[in-house]
């Protein structure tokens, strides 16, 4: 399919299955220079890692090793392997869905397209896929530290409820990435429920970055909003992407919407941020904020109506003991935000080619 | 920035600004042998030509030439040169404003990263870009029809006035492919008003692909949400995209979400469609359905604060008697239908990739 | 075919057909700021253009129109439209030659692949697509020219009379772009020769990049010799290339191809330059030179057994009057130092990616 | 860099240092439903693997695991992970020459490049790389000989020692790929004579494909002539290519050179080719021929002059006992099969796209 990798200047091309051997990806771009280590990495894979509370009881340890691009403990310029060795696969449980489509689920399609599917853990379908990337991303997230960029993703919303108030300090404590300390505790609930149901809930991840520099992202067709809707769209569940006032400036008029400008502290910078940080495609040099909507997850153990692959109606639930998400939406959090930080990375090392050159 | 292209195997590059000579496409990587002529193109063209009632009083003709790329009426397999002359262009209007930042426009950001920006008419910035778009998605709309593919793109709300029920036979006689009689009265009440007043608003696009086959996109990055995201997020003033449910998936429950499979018509299929026509990034054969949100125009009449080139506040208006777009939604219908159809088509050439050889 | 594109960064997208109503390009990815204007670009074009004596007698005047991407004079960082009109294209020549397969021409390969050939001056496998490379290289050059890269090409043979003294001062005057005065005098004659015999002969393009600095290239794919290797046999007639030694490498030892280094003005340089200015496919700082090898034109007077469409065998010779290039690497000169400065402009631009970023 | 991938639809990107953990690929783009195993791959690698007589001693296994894009034995059209371990590497012997810039070698540029070179065995910048295009392109030619398109490379020169005549049976039990049997024994003494004087000498790689279809490759950039010297360039020291006649078609007339086209079984084919095996960038159905010169392995034992890094002038020889090639094109011999086998499946892949669709 060649179409296994993200990015243009800073690449990262991702591999593996579910339960095979590894996972991992290959990062080629990677400025020469930047000192990294597996533990550094490790550290933002725990993030997302399996075995929290309130998410999927995989027991996996998620630990990266890095093959390659790497001398005296600073990148070289060359490409960097990073390995996630799959260990606790037990695919026994797939067995009893490999010959009926699962509701919600990308088998249909799989073999549709494929004419095969590796059903084992869902095989490339998995979400597992996103331990790569964001292991790929904490690499660009620590060269755009080092810029002043700083990216958070958070919960805003799971089912109806929603975060009102935002407090950076609360989310860094909280099981589920929630800045609001009341709207977390109604969140756990909800979770807690839908998983006593059997069933699951979607939710909405916001993210907003800042310290980023004016001058992002190309005006045409590599819009940074348009790189940054691509690479959440491309997450497993999402379904919807705003930035700025997203859908609420569909409701607006110009006069409310537009952000004047103002002279502050010898700079010229607009006065609000509807816009959500960027303007004509471009960052303003304001906070980019943007939010990513995820559907419930697809599997749950309550009973549903499918059809097997001969076209028989068959009763479908999850096997009892089968690993499962109540809400893929929390742990997609840190990976709305590598995914960030991977478009950001390449829009960064992609305005180097604008410069006056020596 | 070598970032004007969008498509990968179907691939167009565009270039032009609203006040130059022309603006235009290269269409690369076109089939041969499909029949086209400038006549059809120019057909669509006159969809989100200026000019129309309710949107903005340019009086452009927008006729496509076709310089490359044809042999006796037909596609060669080589580029196609689409060139679309600009005739009415007055640039003196743009005059008043080259020395200041215009609030919610794009001249800031390119001074940002370019140094440099074309103010007549907005330049390469202008909305204009958006014909070669068109220009380019009517080959892409014959040929994916010949498959039976057929893309339909309406509009669903402006400001908070919503289409409720959908009927395309009124969209195609609607000044605002408006599908419902009765929220069109109430729509164009809104922007006589919203006129009136110096002002602008927002809007939604919604868009519907009929008779698209099982199996189109890739399972990881080129998701065919990721894409459709891609193209509309690239449009000028779009703000949001969801696809299926969308944001309101975030609210449901799995068991309420996931689509079951039945038989019908000895062929395996979803019973509903929550999921937009698409799982794991794959169509399911099912109908796409998308929306993409638009802000309000951000050139209004209406007097502004901002700040000129020095940083001085200044106070600032749209001319009286400059070309303006009280709902830049509307002339978006064709344009989300053209870079849908450049997704598609792009989705099915690549597909054939996958095809074992002869 | 999505393959009429060039450069990564500095990408240029050519489009047109020899008796169509233009040529030309796109180029995306220019940097913003640098002054060009056609006059410039005619300047060069002239080099290549027919009509010079001993080429192609073509009365073509070769004058770009440049239709986007320049502000004031200076480029914006926007797509660069450049067009060439096609004036004095007689196609009734062709006539005689459409259904028939001419020897060593591409009707045959084109008619295989794509079901459809525009014999029409050759249509899109004329070499008049190669003006828009030179147009577009013009910009290269006066970009690299500014870092101190002077990129120079010349005849070094035509059939068996080869150039042994380089004076860069005769070339410059040279009507075949010849450096020895001496082997100019037998080239002119032999091209006299065979032009009298309605017969054509190949020849060598030996082309030097003085000033260029160290660290151009990438080390694995995008080697700079791989990258100008890619370039130089993308041009019509081409059918070899080498870099320093080329082929006699292979009958040197390790011992004498080696380049040792010395400390020169307080500067690590290789004493010799066996080489020819890469190692590891980066760029030494030594000058890069290269050859190219290009086949006898393949259209001649004289008469050749070939067959037509239904397979019938017909004599075939190139209709009296018809347009001729006895030696088409004349012509091609400019054509390598347009192509060699597009490889060296992308990969400029390619290293500023790898910087510490600000 | 971004520039460690190989191909478009059928994409390999190579990681890995000489003396790292391991080095691989990553295969992108393959189509699901080829039957493939470690052990067929590692059948291929052996071919190139060190430690063969006449060759580099080091006793590398060279052993593929295939880590991920395989079910049931098949491919699935996901991504494939090829990982080669690096066994017997002693660094050791490379600490002496750590600071010193190494005739004919790529640490000078590798430094001028990035400020940084992993010296141990010569890090990215060895032969070792091609390992892994060796067990990529083992896949690209199962698929092609699936086809009946058969890739034959072989030695045609060591030295001024060429080989006359082509017998593929002897060079299928020739221990340097020598098609001549006579020329082998002379070839086999220059290698003996070279490697006890500590030097090494050059070499030319001819390849043949039989079998190909017409109509491969495309007619601008990307003629398969142009991929092809792209890929072999690409080559460690590869410093030549020719396609066809090659440089000789610089000495010939329009008249020799062209083939003439014949009727023959009903179809149409050239009567002779000096083209080998192209027209105007695309394939003809005539075999492919194309040769590769490469220079003499830069590692010798032979004492060279040149400067450490403070540039003192210092003499230096290899450490005896190390691995050294007295011939690096032997070696490369499934290497340029590797690479014509990824250019032309991607070509093959390509012109899939241009197939009207169902």
């Amino acid at each position: 399919m060649a179409s296994n990798s993200f990015g243009t200047h800073f690449r990262i091309t991702t591999w593996g299955e579910s339960h095979g051997l590894a996972v991992g990806c290959v990062l080629d771009g990677c400025p020469p220079g930047i000192p990294i280590s597996d533990d550094e990495i490790n550290q933002v894979l725990l993030q997302r890692a399996p075995g929290r509370a309130f998410v999927s009881e995989r027991k996996e340890e998620d630990r990266v090793e890095i093959l390659s691009g790497l001398f005296d403990g600073m990148t070289t310029g060359a490409p960097i392997l990073l390995l996630i060795k799959n260990k606790d696969h037990d695919s026994s449980k797939y067995e009893a869905m490999k010959a009926l489509y699962r509701p919600g689920h990308a088998n249909f399609t799989y073999l549709q397209k494929y004419g095969v599917f590796d059903h084992r853990g869902g095989g490339r379908a998995s979400a597992r896929e996103t331990a790569a990337r964001v292991a790929a991303g904490a690499i660009a997230k620590k060269f755009l530290k080092a810029l002043g960029i700083e990216i958070v993703g958070y919960i805003q919303a799971i089912g109806t409820v929603t975060a009102t108030s935002i407090d950076f300090t609360h989310r860094d404590k909280s099981p589920i990435f929630c800045p609001d300390i009341a709207a977390e505790a109604s969140m756990l609930d909800l979770i807690t429920k839908v998983k006593e149901l059997g069933d699951s809930v979607g939710g909405v991840v916001a993210c907003q970055v800042a310290g980023v520099m004016a001058g992002l992202g190309d005006p045409m067709y590599d819009k940074i909003q348009a790189r940054l809707a691509y690479a959440m769209l491309s997450l497993p569940a999402a379904k919807g992407f705003e930035i700025g006032e997203g859908y609420h400036a569909a409701c607006m008029h110009g006069s409310e919407h537009n952000d004047g400008f103002i002279q502050k502290e010898g700079k010229t910078q607009a006065a609000t941020n509807h816009a959500g940080g960027v303007l004509g495609g471009i960052t303003t040099g304001e906070p980019i904020f943007f939010t990513v909507a995820f559907k419930p997850t697809s599997s749950i153990f309550k009973t549903q109506k499918t059809v097997d692959f001969e076209g028989n109606e068959v009763d479908f639930s999850l096997p009892a003991g089968s690993r499962h998400d109540p809400c893929v939406a929390i742990r997609a959090v840190p990976v709305v935000e590598a995914m960030c930080a991977l478009v950001l990375m390449d829009a960064v090392l992609h305005n180097q080619t604008l410069m006056p050159c020596k």
